[in-house]
């Protein structure tokens, strides 16, 4: 059984993206440029958003963070937004979710513009993705085909099944491990809610992709021997033994559910750690698009 | 043993549509307008643009049809179709594809006003079709939505097998198929060149929906009892009894699949006559939004 170290990797990329800045000084050229707007003090947001600033001095990248009060109206962020799309020293820029209420989330992200995108969460972006066009790929898929790839798990052919429907994880990823290319050519089923006898899908899959927010759902008799196993949830479970009073939970039963399989993302420090890796990479490749 | 029929359903849609512009007739409004660009001389272009055109005036909507000359450049024609995007009396348009080989396809698609693409094509629309926001959901697929809906085929919690990724059957169908909605919340299984034992997914499925080209390619032995099949291919097949020299066949073994099917389209007049009566529709959607 070996461990999909996404800690590890999302280290490696890291420093390959840092040596790239690095060329681009010594070439002369800007370095790229993430903004994040941040509306509002949630706390879990302005976390997200401090790790994001941090991770871009790490590599070298300038940061800008705009930070909005929570009474701004949809006008004002939106002015903001096209101040960024506008600004030639802004290479990429995301909106921090989730928006105060009085905001219209749909109206803003397809507010970004699509080459400024890192985030990838505009419709264009995903349509160019689904189309195999030039796009942004989110940050959270991209990071699980980073995964299998550099580990050289082979998916062509394989039966892969996807286990939650979401925008952001499920949907993408039964499209991208589908297509032609690398972590690709895999045959996909894509399950949900509604789905009957999950367990019969599951037991087949050569390769699971849970995405559900359902903590410890995916047991050992549900898989089968020598499966690969992608772990995108992360839950709090009470627990009074942990110094915070809670433990991190996937949504795999890790502990049986590894005995039986080949690879496996542990959490934390599996999918996780790839995020904001994959969100840098897409401010790389948002510049070097840019440069050309 | 029901036959999806596609011509009789395509007629009733039709006839829905003639009589919701008789509305806007009667009330004062201006009727849909659809406009098609044809570049160059090819012999099926000019039959298909023509049953365009036939369908417009069978339902009451305006048609224009712009000709445009083998020779045209890429620029010329984008600047046509800016002229059609900025047209107030043109609802929807489309690029009768295939184009010279001196013009760019994705550029000019790409070029189309999303809001005017009844054709569905532009990734704008394709992406908000995925995330479930309003969009032009492409003819075929819309059409083998509707004949699901309208013989109120049951596709909750049912697997449905598509056999084929390509961007205008395959890949929309396997997204459309799974989301929430009418003709959904179906466990779905995209299959492909590159799928091992295809037989061992399609003998499980309630659903298949064929879109590879490849004349009777689906036979019984891959079906289990009471599938519904949903054939969308259409091929010539030489045949010296038949008048012109050639029988029209779908990607399914009709005669023997037909037995075992609960539910089954015939070639032709199945999926085929659907795809104008879809295209209408997204004209006539197109104008409704429009008048909001």
């Amino acid at each position: 059984m070996t461990i999909l170290d996404g800690k590890k990797i999302s280290n490696d990329i890291k420093d390959e993206i840092a040596l790239d800045v690095q060329r681009m000084k010594e070439r002369g050229e800007r370095v790229p440029h993430l903004a994040a707007i941040l509306v509002g003090d949630d706390g879990a947001s302005l976390t997200y958003v401090g790790s994001k600033v941090r991770a871009c001095e790490r590599v070298g990248f300038e940061s800008t963070l705009v930070k909005l009060p929570d009474t701004t109206t949809e006008e004002e962020l939106l002015q903001k937004i096209k101040e960024l799309n506008e600004s030639e020293h802004i290479d990429g820029f995301i909106v921090q979710l989730p928006l105060p209420k009085q905001i219209n989330e749909e109206k803003v992200l397809n507010a970004v513009d699509p080459s400024k995108d890192v985030d990838g969460f505009h419709p264009e972006n995903f349509g160019r993705m689904a189309l195999e066009m030039e796009s942004f790929i989110p940050a959270t898929p991209f990071g699980i085909l980073q995964l299998l790839e550099r580990h050289q798990v082979e998916t062509k052919g394989k039966h892969t099944v996807v286990i939650g429907r979401s925008h952001i994880v499920g949907r993408p990823m039964s499209i991208l491990m589908s297509q032609k290319g690398k972590a690709g050519n895999s045959t996909v089923t894509l399950t949900h809610s509604h789905t009957k006898d999950l367990s019969e899908f599951t037991k087949k899959a050569d390769i699971i992709i849970v995405a559900l927010g359902v903590p410890e759902f995916l047991t050992e008799d549900m898989v089968k021997e020598g499966v690969v196993i992608i772990d995108v949830g992360i839950s709090r479970v009470p627990d009074e033994t942990k110094p915070r009073g809670y433990a991190i939970k996937g949504d795999v039963h890790f502990d049986r559910v590894s005995k039986k399989a080949s690879y496996i993302t542990p959490v934390p420090g599996g999918v996780g750690p790839m995020t904001i890796a994959m969100l840098l990479k897409n401010t790389l490749i948002a510049r070097e698009r840019q440069l050309k």
